[in-house]
Order: C-alpha cells, then sequence, then structure tokens
C-alpha cells in the first residue's frame, strides 16, 4: 500500500509517500515540505498547500491519505490555519477517490517509538532508523509527515480488521435478535 | 456589488448571497443551509459543502465571498470542523479568482446591530429588518451568512479606502525619504 503522510500546516506543510510491504516493511518514496509567507492572503496561501498536495496525488497516486489530527495548541490562530490545511487536502483526495483517515499525534508518536509521549527527536531518530535513511529528515515537519504515513501503513491492517469484526459482531446481534423475535412470535403468536 | 456570506459548518453551513447597492442599500438574492451528517467521514462532509458552495459560486458568480473567522470556541473539536469547512470554502473562492474576506463574529454583530457582542435574536432581528424580509430567516445559521454578506457590503468600500490611504501614506513616505537622499547627496556628495 502506497501511503501520502501529511503533516499539516499553512507556514509548513511536510508530505511524505512511503510504501508499506508485508509486515511491518516500509520504504520512504519522496519527501518535501511546502511552505507559503505569512503575510500572504489566507484564500491564496490555502490554494498553494492544495495545488502541491494535489500535484503529489497526480504523481504519486497513493492509495490512502493520512493526515494528522489537529487539536488546539496554544496558539489558536495557528492551530486554525493547520485545520483548514488539513481540510484542502482531505477534500482533495475526496475528490480523487482515495481514502482519507486522520491520527492523533499520540497515535503516530506511539506507532513508531512505542511511546504516546515521545518527542520531536526521539520521533526523528525512529523514523530515520525504520525507514533505512542515510541521514535524519529535516525540517520536523518532514519526519512527521514520514512518520504519518509510517503509522497509518501499520495501523490500517489493525483498523480494518477491527471494523470488519465489528461489523461481524453487528450481523451476528441482528441475526440473534431476529431469531428471538421469530421464537416470541411462534410461542405467543 | 454581490457577496456570498458563509457561516462555515460541517453540520449546518449557512450560504447566503446579497446584493450591496449604493450606500447602505442591500437586497437578499439567496439563502440556504447545507447539512452534512455526523457519522459521514470528515473528507466526505468536507467534499459535500464544498460542491454545494462551488455550484453556488456558479449559478451567483459573486464578486466577493465573505467567511466568518472562526475562533477556538467551548468545543474544539467543533472549531476545528468549522474552520476546516471556511478552509474548502476560501479554496473554492481562490480557485476561481474571488476575492476571499473572513470577518470576526463581532465585527458582523457591530456591522448589523451597532453592538459587537449582540445575541443571535438580535442580528436575526436586525437582518429581517435591514433585508426588507417578510419574515426571519431560519435557522440560526442563515440569519448569519446574510449578516455576514450584510458586513462585507458595508465594510468591503471602508476597508478599500483605507487599503487605499495606507497605499498613499507609503508612496509620500517613500518619496519623502528618496527627495532626502537626493538632497543628503547633493550636500555631501
Amino acid at each position: 500500500m502506497r501511503v501520502m503522510g501529511v503533516d499539516p500546516g499553512l507556514t509548513r506543510c511536510g508530505l511524505s509517500i512511503v510504501e508499506g510491504g508485508s509486515g511491518r516493511k516500509v520504504t520512504a518514496v519522496d519527501v518535501d515540505v511546502v511552505r507559503t509567507p505569512g503575510d500572504m492572503d489566507l484564500a491564496q496561501r490555502l490554494l498553494a498547500v492544495a495545488d502541491a498536495a494535489e500535484r503529489w496525488m497526480d504523481i504519486h497516486e497513493p492509495g490512502a491519505v493520512a493526515i494528522e489530527r489537529v487539536f488546539a495548541q496554544h496558539n489558536v490562530r495557528t492551530a486554525m490555519g493547520t485545520a483548514q490545511a488539513g481540510g484542502v487536502i482531505a477534500l482533495a483526495a475526496a475528490r480523487r477517490g482515495i481514502p482519507v483517515a486522520f491520527h492523533t499525534p499520540s497515535e503516530v508518536k506511539a506507532a513508531v517509538t512505542g511511546n504516546g509521549t515521545a518527542d520531536k527527536r526521539q520521533v526523528t531518530a525512529m523514523v530515520t532508523r525504520i525507514l533505512g535513511l542515510p541521514s535524519a529528515p529535516k525540517p520536523a515537519d518532514a519526519a512527521d509527515a514520514l512518520a504519518l504515513a509510517i503509522c497509518h501503513c501499520w495501523r490500517a491492517p489493525l483498523l480494518e480488521r477491527m471494523a470488519a469484526a465489528e461489523a461481524k459482531a453487528a450481523a451476528a446481534q441482528r441475526r440473534y435478535r431476529e431469531r428471538l423475535a421469530e421464537q416470541r412470535k411462534a410461542v405467543h403468536g
């Protein structure tokens, strides 16, 4: 599975492509950081980020897009821009029929380091090791975008199995209720 | 000037079209509320909101799009979705070359009621009166979308005059500095 990882942002937006193989084998295909100037019109910044992400989707044809789920940060203004950048990329994926998944920062950290509260340094070190890169990806947004994609490669099969198990359980419960209703009807009807 | 007003949201997104005339004359052309179900995939909700807004832009051809600027609210999760809905609509406008303006809730309230802390009831009552509507627009998101467009019709000329005055002042200052540099050169050079 080819996954596009996105560390959303307006000032810096990390984009990555990671190829997931069998087991936990993952390979980095591409990584970059898109920047837009802070004095640019907000709508124009969103356009620049969306255009860059769409170019990546057209070139790399990912099978899934994994975006960091944004929470309110220290700076509310920044959080809103970050959410909007993630939103326009999710929209671009939806228009192409590519499934979109959101992972929280702690889910990403837990997936790549085993610790949901790991710091940026630890995340970068583990991403470098997991992907077998010759040097640490820079800036941190690039490493985060790679971590997002790795997290998705590893979590997606689990999430799919969970969804399948839940659907199976719901179907079993529905069949049980139907049988119960029939038996009641046979007794009382 | 034809303005599209947007009260952004995923559960309910208010859209309006208001025609601004000379002075403070404003006329409502259209108003509606787009809804997406809460259990729908986030990317699909953004797609539904963006599609609806783009249809409006194609039909009504607004000269400007005015969107409510979102701040962190009580519910952070809701605020992020609201920011993302506003973001995808701003993107759609930018793609069409339509200028986008963001107004804060208090700017909108102050414009239509004269009071930046007016409540929803007062805003709806003033919007109904200003536009000469036979009855109050419902739900509140529809009234808010109309208030946004009215606010932009009234603020846009002022904002343009301010931008023009600032540009003029900057040019005058530049000329003054150039003259000063020339005089210094004439004296010392």
